[in-house]
């Protein structure tokens, strides 16, 4: 029946009801992982063939922690038309695209115009999955430390794919004050040199009193620290310099901005790098539920609801649970759903 | 290990050694099944979606049967440019391309093009994979029957890829006399209407008597008549007309051209239908072979090693082996693997 001639059977059930095919195929089930291998964790443009490793590691993740059929696809082009190209014309393949590992601004033209053609999400992971499993922490962190968002001033340094993402998604969640920095310093209004269109998108809502300087002068006085940057680039004497008791995730991989351990001896209540605060918590669910549901593309709807999910699920002395907890992402995926509104 | 930050070191051993990629990553035996749902089966163009279900058969006997890890990739286009960038685009992800139930001409124009490009083989079954089936089937039936193959006269109706691939490759391995045919009859150099370039082509090394008619006409006083055209179009009466003890082999799917009882009532020494003489005894084996041997493309000697093996494993009352035996495949490959020159 797999095959010749039974299969025509299936085929033509599909020509009539063309819908179904996300049922009676792979389609509804399966998930590509594009990149072009221009931004690689902490290694940069390595180009396709060497992030391959890491696309097949997180195929293998959705995979035993989603359920979900995953295939790398490498890209080899810088070109973002290309990519949306290529990636529209394969798009009937697949129930969502991932886009993966790829360099900002190109990332942020392919996502927005990639899903501006399709009718099913698309989700670059180092964006949303990052400041999805950001929000999830620092709703905790911010609980245990009985600290309220709308007065917490936050710093984020690095203004790539994962820094932009998380600014704006903590604005739309409700935080009132989000200084970004990158190599130049802080962002702000109206800076001229080492601009590109998303940065001057996105200062136009941070930074409203224009601090400006380096993250040495930007941290002081902040409660919060972001860093999804590079590795050392923060000192204790820095984190020493911010509010009482600061929140510190320090997410540079695989050497984060600031140790943990150091941060805490120099007074943070909360310090994680990205071996607990890893978008491998967020993408299996996230992704799970975004299927399950058919939507079309994913909403903050959905982002938020898994973020309060994933925060609600730590254990008692954790920020968030760990990834390798099935159950996690069950719950996950079942919030994202319900979040969907189908 | 297998993500973050162990996975760093994966990649940055690539980046030193891209040849590796092949060897450390999925890349060396992973295959895409390309298609734009344009002739699938019998059923003709009924697009992406309803081709999946062909496309998911295929990589499940690639899987089963050559170890192989098989993606479908359904591209919605009929336009051989996009085909071939979009295929070009995304090769390094893979060891081998296959291209699928994509309609003659565009096939033949997006293999030549796809593999100008490539330094991995580009594999069309419909064109290669049947030929070389056909081959096996027509070596081991001409044994049987003492027939030569240089003073055979072969009839070919259908004249789409597998029509004129089969031409090509019979010719290639030494039949002399081969005609073929199409809805408007014999095919012969310099025939006005129902032309394309790939006819015009094969026009002029075939059917050098440059005999015309319609199939009836000139399946008379022929030795071998090859199917691969539509259901019911060969009767009893042109099977009787055609040579003593002819060899039949009535392709269509699923329904034969004639069935292959008729022909042996009709006067056939050998019939066979597509079900046994299938391209499924010969894909598996040809591109375990070709991703083993790391060919750069499929040669005329590695199919016809394919087929010569295949015509050397029938049982006793057999033309070929049955499809589902795992040990003919390995014997394929085997021979392919010789045959390619690494």
């Amino acid at each position: 029946m797999v095959y010749t001639p039974g299969v025509a059977q299936v085929c033509n059930y599909i020509v009539q009801n063309p819908e179904m095919a996300r049922e009676y195929t792979s389609i509804g089930n399966t998930v590509c992982i594009a990149t072009n291998g221009s931004a690689v964790l902490g290694l940069g443009n390595i180009g396709v063939l060497a992030a391959m490793p890491v696309m097949e590691g997180k195929s293998l993740i959705l995979n035993k922690m989603g359920g979900i059929s995953c295939v790398p696809l490498l890209i080899d082009s810088a070109d973002a038309n290309v990519l949306v190209d290529t990636l529209f014309n394969l798009s009937k393949t697949y129930g969502l695209i991932m886009i993966e590992d790829l360099a900002a601004p190109t990332c942020f033209e392919v996502e927005k115009n990639l899903q501006a053609r399709l009718d099913i999400p698309v989700f670059h992971d180092d964006q949303h999955g990052t400041a999805t499993v950001i929000l999830a922490a620092l709703i905790k962190a911010l609980k245990v430390t009985r600290k309220k968002k709308n007065s917490l001033r936050v710093v984020i340094n690095g203004s790539g794919a994962a820094g932009i993402a998380s600014a704006r998604m903590l604005l739309e969640y409700g935080f009132k004050d989000i200084i970004l920095c990158d190599r130049a310093g802080a962002i702000y209004r109206g800076r001229e040199g080492d601009m590109n269109p998303y940065k001057e998108e996105v200062s136009l809502i941070t930074n409203m009193r224009k601090e400006k300087g380096a993250l040495k002068d930007i941290l002081r006085n902040k409660d919060v620290f972001i860093g999804v940057s590079g590795p050392g680039l923060v000192t204790k004497e820095m984190i020493a310099s911010m509010n009482e008791t600061p929140v510190v995730f320090a997410l540079a991989n695989p050497v984060p901005e600031i140790w943990p351990k150091d941060a805490l001896e120099a007074g943070a209540s909360v310090a994680l790098d990205g071996r607990t605060v890893n978008n491998a918590l967020v993408f299996p669910g996230l992704i799970r539920g975004a299927l399950d549901s058919k939507a079309s593309k994913i909403t903050y709807a959905m982002k938020f609801a898994a973020a309060e999910t994933l925060a609600s699920l730590g254990g008692k002395n954790e920020i968030v649970p760990n990834f390798m907890n099935i159950a996690v992402h069950k719950k996950v995926a079942q919030a994202v759903m319900s979040a969907s509104g189908r």
